[in-house]
């Protein structure tokens, strides 16, 4: 037979079991923590008609896509999960109810060019809360309740969720009469972490053509920082000037007031000038989310506010607030900056029943009986030596091997070894399943981050 | 603003967000019982190299295929789980330990010919054990148990497992001399439901070239029926005639055998001669699966013992056995049949809490309370009158409803209403949670499917 080399395409993510069971771990804390917050589970094609998908239109994204046709329809596959969320509100608006709380964990295609730790399919975790024609910004405000629960519930401990409003860059840029160059002064100043203080300064002269007194004003406001109590402090001084900088002021004292109540500790939460995502299409408050110890990856969660979810699609005022975590990638960083906690053991089964007679009943029926009390269960079938089963039994990293010889046969018995101390004891049957599962608290219980 | 008019491709399922509840049951409920029985969870890219995908070429496959290009490369979209199965374990071999026993639950894509309940997006839920070089009858045996547990725990109660061996038909072919024919007699005898025996009688004649009195033979055989006992015993006439059909019977007798030790009942089980499944691909056990009052849908769940995974890409010998969900299909059908289980109550939340005041402070802190609990909360705050949002609960079906008024704030207190009952009891703040827990389990714990 000609054979075919088996491979997968560059840029595609293909787990080992082990770290697929961490992966998984991982959508797991994400998909709970989001249900917690009452956010409805969605599902939409991967496969959309490309006038739908497209009907921003526009730049990079039309080049990155995945567009082909079938019989005579022109198809894409999704880029990411907002338009598809656009053009199910906009379909299904009459049955739904509003504020619209989904979120979807699904994957997305662009074919960006290959590079290590870039994906061309990659799994997206969104969260939005969509309103019908308005939305208050108590949503806006409980965001960082969600990013924070959500990373701690992987295990993170050092990561700040760094916000801001854009309603305060517009306003204050308003008040500098700025505001047909604000897009591109936004882009520029965004690039300080990277390239520092005085050549964003060159380069908003040059690029944006903004004055020296202009560009130190800039420099001057972005650069407010200290206590969440200390930022707002600043920013009063600049109350009374232009109406959409005070909205976006109490905007942000609205959300910064309540996270205490939310359960976000001051530690983990920043008000910072300087974030202004690089969308056209945000409105009011954006995050963006760092790992304390890894600001290299960049932001880990990001989103925001914005005013007009579906006018490519309808005549409807759909305001909303969303954040998405790049799941695929994130993964890749933990796994590649050592940040999997090795601690956590996690394994397909909890026990694996190992029979030692050619007569398996016995075997079968203990492992019946385990599966039927949630212990999960394989049996080793295989007719292999002792040390080939207990072999296997580590390699699948198994917390419990249950061993059925004749001995145990005849006195109704069951040997439980536990793999991780070696330890083993000879119980009833019918207690194996109790003995198990008072062990397994050991396992798995860890968190899937560490640090 | 040009819009455009928002819809969804024909033969792909968009559910609203009651259903979409209900389907992640579903996929819930195959993945904790798939997960019982000690399969590791795989996910493989939706698309691959083309010439993987259709290394084994040929036929249906191709025309359905969603084939396209992607710069230079040659890209195509799986229509299956087994083939980049088979891939994966090709590629992956010295990573895995033997048998290897995965799960995946995954979008597939066939380009049919729209048609309805006909998808071309669809999910498929495969569970497939993997030996290397051999593997034990066993694994074929526990397969009935572990389909047997999963429509159980959807809820269907009626519903027959019918299995055959194809060792057991190829030996029988080979006593009459009709092993060249067998793969198109087998074809012919499957239509016996449809067409009856008189028609199967004449097709065998003109278009398979059996004598007549092979063809009574034949009828007489797949006919055999009766209990598990009798069916066995009629074969074993058959005994002696022909080694393949031996081992076929000894087989089919070993998974009779454990039946009831993998908690299987009698009543659930059909040892039936005239399942042969289409594919060539199977050489052992198969297996289909029938709703007892809905024949007309057609098996639910099928798959059967192969003895060669991955030959197109490599020399290794991987045995395997695997079962396979159509799950939209399935969805579709029960939704379709009424069979869904309307006493069913899923929503997106077991609390909506309701502020009455403008400081939301006491509302934000009893929704964190609620969380950190583990109840599954959404928070309130648009500033619409009562009703509105006392209608909001009803369209989401929330359980509970918790008002906190300026009353509950100066006596911190919350006032919890079941929404199902009416009844609406104030309690301490910090006793919400208590009764909303023990409220809930008369909620969502329903079966999925009635019936």
């Amino acid at each position: 037979m000609e054979r075919i080399r088996p491979h997968t395409l560059s840029g595609f993510m293909e787990l080992t079991p082990d770290k697929q069971l961490r992966f998984e771990r991982m959508a797991e804390v994400l998909r709970s923590t989001y249900a917690l917050y009452g956010f409805t589970p969605l599902d939409t094609p991967v496969i959309e008609a490309a006038e739908v998908l497209l009907a921003k239109g526009g730049g990079e994204t039309e080049k990155q896509i995945y567009r082909f046709t079938k019989g005579d329809s022109d198809l894409a596959l999704r880029f990411d999960l907002t338009v598809p969320l656009a053009k199910y509100v906009a379909l299904n608006y009459g049955q739904l109810a509003f504020p619209f709380r989904r979120f979807q964990i699904g994957k997305v295609y662009r074919g960006e060019r290959a590079q290590r730790g870039r994906f061309r399919e990659f799994y997206q975790a969104d969260i939005d809360v969509i309103g019908d024609g308005s939305l208050d910004i108590m949503n806006e405000a409980e965001i960082p309740s969600i990013i924070y629960r959500t990373f701690r519930s992987l295990g993170l401990e050092r990561f700040v969720i760094r916000v801001n409003n854009r309603k305060i860059l517009n306003g204050f840029y308003a008040m500098l009469g700025l505001t047909d160059k604000a897009g591109a002064i936004m882009r520029t100043v965004d690039k300080l972490d990277k390239i520092g203080a005085a050549k964003v300064r060159a380069l908003l002269a040059d690029e944006c053509g903004v004055s020296p007194a202009d560009a130190d004003e800039i420099l001057r406001f972005i650069s407010i920082g200290g206590s969440n109590a200390e930022v707002l402090a600043r920013l009063e001084d600049y109350r009374g000037r232009e109406s959409v900088f005070d909205a976006g002021l109490d905007e942000l004292a609205t959300v910064i007031r309540y996270l205490s109540a939310f359960g976000v500790p001051e530690t983990h939460f920043a008000a910072d000038l300087t974030i202004a995502r690089g969308l056209d299409y945000y409105t009011g408050t954006v995050y963006e989310t760092v790992v304390t110890d890894h600001p290299e990856v960049g932001s880990v969660c990001s989103g925001g506010r914005y005013d007009d979810l579906a006018g490519y699609y309808t005549d409807k005022k759909l305001p909303g607030v969303g954040i998405s975590i790049g799941l695929t990638r994130l993964f890749f960083v933990l796994d590649d900056q050592g940040l999997l906690n090795p601690e956590l053991t996690l394994a397909p089964a909890d026990a694996l029943v190992i029979p030692m007679t050619d007569d398996l009943s016995a075997a079968v029926s203990l492992a019946t009986a385990l599966r039927e009390a949630g212990v999960r269960t394989q049996l080793y079938a295989e007719k292999k030596k002792f040390k080939a089963r207990m072999s296997y039994a580590d390699r699948l990293s198994v917390p419990f091997a249950v061993i059925i010889g004749e001995d145990e046969i005849a006195s109704g018995s069951a040997s439980v070894k536990n793999m991780r101390t070696g330890e083993q004891v000879t119980v009833p049957a019918g207690d194996a399943a109790g003995v198990i599962k008072a062990g397994l608290s050991a396992f798995g219980s860890g968190r899937l981050i560490r640090g």
